[in-house]
């Protein structure tokens, strides 16, 4: 029988779209969590001295979208062939391209700096790449509620919890994307997500 | 017989890794590529506005790297099983996360601020990622020259690509890194991968 171990912070961050998966899979794993006080003491034991770290059968696998794609391969939940597959990376990617500036602003300690340029990019930047998932969608949904094939994959997952990094910001802007919010809706009403999204614990980042 | 088309700008760029997979497994593709100026009037044939684009059995795939991983699945160049996959998933992000700040670098109109931003990417920036390449490849090459599992898989073609662009500015950076280079050397000694680099066009990107 295979163990999970997931290390990260006390925080969704780069772990979460992780946690989802175990969460919809029906998965147990060990969820081991990192005060920031506690981590220079553990950093030497991550393979490249950072987090998220997937201890797998005693493999410390770092990386966190390809800890994610393993977990959901294991669980199912990445597409059931080559091309269903292709086709959910195609979204996370689309995901990660729309987030690549957010991260940064977010970390702007300059508070009038932060919010004219978070501004910026919910206007000028995050936009064109909610069209673009929603094009995506459009592709391989056949007309239903999640990314490919009628069917949850970790796609779903993943755009759901970076969503909600914006969604903090402005929680409204979901309202100009039905799709996207229809997706969100159908990803909180699968029953293992639900219950999930209710018992986690809350954290500031 | 499926068919595979591969829509890019004339030049390596980021379809190159997929040109190199196709060549890794002998496999034919039309290797479509438009000049600067022909683009604007195609942009809107591509999915998402952008490039590279994989057409396979008529759907247009986006996202540079979801092309990549598909290819190499298709022609076993991916891993043998999930957790192979993943391994080989973790040395690519690794090397994405090596190059992010790389390209915007290399298009800073500025010569004098180029050249000094350059300096430091290769003198504060590059070498961490190129240990945390090492640490893979010794947690994962079982003592061999390829990175995961003692055979060719696409992280070593995309790592012999991105590498290509820093030895374009830095000859010698290399000689630093033993694995590397003597991975990279196996790499250009496989036979298909030889008779590709030798007969492949010169482009100046």
């Amino acid at each position: 029988m295979s163990t999970y171990k997931l290390h990260y912070f006390n925080g969704r961050g780069r772990a979460e779209v992780s946690r989802l998966i175990f969460a919809a899979a029906g998965q147990k794993f060990e969820d081991i969590r990192y005060e920031s006080s506690q981590w220079p003491s553990h950093k030497s034991e991550m393979p490249l001295g950072q987090m998220p770290v997937l201890e797998f059968d005693g493999i410390k696998l770092p990386q966190s979208l390809s800890i994610a794609r393993f977990l959901a391969k294991q669980f199912n939940l990445a597409g059931k062939d080559n091309l269903e597959q292709a086709k959910v990376d195609t979204v996370v990617d689309t995901m990660v391209d729309g987030m690549a500036k957010f991260g940064p602003i977010r970390r702007e300690v300059d508070e009038v700096k932060r919010q004219a340029d978070m501004q910026k990019f919910l206007v000028d930047e995050l936009p064109k790449h909610m069209q673009n998932l929603e094009i995506l969608a459009n592709a391989y949904s056949n007309g239903g509620l999640f990314f490919v094939g009628n069917h949850l994959t970790w796609c779903d997952l993943f755009v759901y919890d970076m969503l909600e990094n914006i969604l903090h910001v402005d929680s409204s802007f979901l309202s100009r994307y039905s799709w996207l919010q229809r997706n969100r809706q159908e990803v909180e009403q699968q029953p293992n997500i639900a219950a999930y999204l209710k018992s986690r614990s809350q954290t500031s980042f």
